[in-house]
């Protein structure tokens, strides 16, 4: 039961705020949730998503306005002055607001946050914006609900009743002491469980998971998904109680690590949409295209040394070419997307480095073994070629197996270490190292055997 | 603050368990979350295993077993009988349950439910083990807290307090009337912020977003991402509450995806782990290995028509063999790797088909008219090659890079209108396709113009 967004619905909207059909568009939009009428207002001009925001109230539109996508949101907050988005921002959670004022410039951000009716939301802000959007800070929102270790059931139900006002969603109540380091948390069912005269500090659970403002997204997203949390509370050095990372932003980043994963594994530059202009497309893709031109270029290069005294002697080997530069690249991919898993696999346990290595080449020198027989088989035996190109071919298979298994090894393993995503190492610029090399030591064995 | 599994923590600890060491054990285990515990029993022998899961209590061990691998389970649970296996079940909640079911045969399963002492529990797993693993039905659970909308709040606290102890987490409260059908939600926050007089009919919330049983894994992650939702409600055709899926188990979903998708794009067959055998390893990449190994030999056997009319004559052919096959390799990871992501995106709205295909296209013409002017330009004037090769690499580039982006865009929506997974169309198999294609048009085009 999703809403579907179609080409005609869009088109209904548009020509209904063209002409200010103010009575259409608030019946239309009133069945619709907050997520959709964002998706909605992301398929309009930014001046008529500006006038729809206008109609709705200032609540549904910071909803609004925190589900778009940030590029589109520029566009559209360029058209508001600092007052109208100090409204939106003194409305929405302390994360939210920050991303939202992030994208500004730094004169406008100051602007609207002088402009900010919530002086206490004004503080969150400017307490939140220092963080780096990829870490635990980045993520925390101020907004939570925590009682004193000291309170009584009674009382805490009270303190939550003024608290959560504040807050949209009640996971977890934090239970913290009087300097405000973490002791624990207590669940509202457990709340509403508990006897209303018993004490906090008798119903609250110590073994809490919590996470610092410096940790990574990535190790958040591992620690929440893990222990199944709905609600991970941020403290400093001090265990000092700072704030929480909801369930909801950390599945943005789940689903964001996947995309950016695939995107290093397929080799696209720059994230690009559908709607996006033929050039915008065009010039994502030309970066690595490039790439593989200029090292098939180099290939040819390279080749061509060969040309006279070998290819011209045996034009044959031409023929294998392809093999080795398919083989070259397949073994490569699967032996970086194995080491990929491995790295991003951090429940697992990490044995130690030398024999996981000498594993990881014997399974190489096995494949490469089943290969190049293989291969010699049908090349000598079916496509009837000299025993010498046959056996050119297979030799150079096999190594050009060990070769690509040990570059895809140890490509993520360095790339991991210098802290770039080692998804990478199965992506286009590996893949042409590979072909290369590939070529190389297939002609280099050929100029061996030839002249020998 | 994550827990990390060291080998020789796991060392110890086996150790402890073949001394029989129940205080050691015990003393360490204390202190460690159930995924934690999971994990550890995991990188145990089986017996070793079944040995601590004695010395834990009922909800401790049924928690360890909910987190664990399926196949690590399954050796694990081999080891018990019926009556064991039933007072871990008898516990857990009703999704869990099932999964642990579904891994056993028809007759220990039946023995197990009939073993079950919670006469409830044992009708939810009956009631869910008929859904398949991935529609809604599969992921749901019976236990939720729901209340009728005719009560009030004081009633409802009360019903609360009941039903919750049976439930292991309450996102939402699910309102319903007399037939049980859905009519809203409420979450704790409101019940708590609300007046203790006043009726769930004045404070739910109408809007509601549910699915239905048949409804796919995918489809109810997305609905659960898009909507920012703790819980979904599952209902039957008449709206009569049926279970709920909580966020936790989608975000296994969500996870799984990206996994399936990566696992495509790179082409390995079989999920494989660190620690599984060299040669199940092996035997894991060997299918499309294979697949290239044959459409390569192909390749060889097709080029070999032009070995003595062609190649003995411009040898200097065989130098852009290899540019000829990453370009059509990468311009069609590019082209599906965008498609996927399109028809992966439910969240957009979906154009008409023919403009869609002109920008497609558009798109490929700009690139191949740039990649081709590019190459010619340094074959000819850089790399001195005569001018006719250069125009037939140039023009096979060209044709290469509107093949491969036709084969790219609609490959994955074949695959995708016959229910296969899309991004297989990044992979191996459609991979080796366009290297064939693209050469076959190379040497075509090449035969021609020097035959002219």
């Amino acid at each position: 039961m999703a809403f579907e967004l179609t080409k005609e619905y869009v088109e209904q909207l548009s020509n209904a705020v063209d002409q200010r059909d103010e009575v259409f568009i608030r019946l239309e939009l009133e069945h619709l949730f907050s997520a959709d009428i964002s998706v909605l207002l992301s398929e309009l001009e930014p001046e008529q998503a500006y006038y729809v925001l206008q109609l709705l109230d200032i609540e549904t539109g910071a909803e609004i306005l925190a589900e778009m996508d940030a590029s589109i949101r520029r566009d559209l907050l360029a058209l508001f002055d600092s007052a109208q988005m100090a409204r939106y921002v003194n409305v929405l959670d302390s994360d939210d607001a920050v991303d939202l004022l992030i994208e500004q410039s730094v004169r406008i951000r100051e602007e609207v946050i002088a402009l900010i009716e919530d002086r206490e939301q004004a503080r969150f802000i400017v307490d939140l914006l220092p963080y780096e959007p990829d870490t635990a800070g980045g993520l925390m929102q101020k907004e939570l609900v925590k009682i004193n270790v000291r309170q009584t059931v009674t009382e805490c139900v009270e303190e939550i009743r003024r608290q959560a006002e504040e807050v949209e969603k009640v996971y977890t109540v934090y239970v913290v002491d009087d300097e405000n380091t973490l002791l624990g948390i207590v669940s509202l069912k457990d709340i509403i469980l508990a006897k209303r005269g018993s004490s906090i500090e008798q119903i609250y659970d110590h073994e809490v998971i919590y996470t610092s403002t410096y940790d990574s997204a990535e190790d958040v997203a591992e620690l929440m998904r893990r222990y199944d949390l709905d609600a991970l509370p941020v403290v400093n050095v001090q265990k000092r109680l700072l704030g929480q990372i909801t369930i909801d932003d950390v599945i943005d980043v789940i689903t964001e690590q996947a995309q950016e994963d695939i995107a290093a594994i397929t080799g696209v530059s720059e994230e690009v949409e559908e709607d996006d202009s033929v050039w915008k497309i065009t010039r994502s893709r030309l970066p690595w295209l490039g790439i593989g031109m200029i090292g098939s270029l180099l290939a040819a290069k390279f080749l061509g040394i060969f040309e006279h005294d070998l290819l011209m002697m045996v034009p044959a080997l031409a023929l294998f070419i392809p093999i080795i530069g398919s083989t070259g690249g397949n073994v490569g991919i699967q032996s970086s997307s194995f080491m990929v898993q491995i790295l991003s696999d951090k429940s697992g346990f990490t044995g130690e480095f030398w024999p996981r290595m000498l594993k990881i080449a014997t399974v190489a020198l096995l494949k490469g073994v089943m290969i190049a027989a293989f291969v010699f088989l049908i090349t000598y035996l079916i496509l009837s070629h000299p025993v010498k190109l046959s056996l050119v071919v297979a030799v150079s298979l096999m190594a050009v197996v060990l070769l690509s298994s040990f570059t895809g090894t140890v490509t993520p393993i360095i790339l991991n270490r210098y802290g770039i995503n080692p998804s990478v190492a199965s992506g286009p610029f590996i893949t042409t190292a590979n072909d290369f090399l590939g070529y190389s030591v297939y002609f280099g064995i050929a100029y061996l055997l030839y002249n020998w």
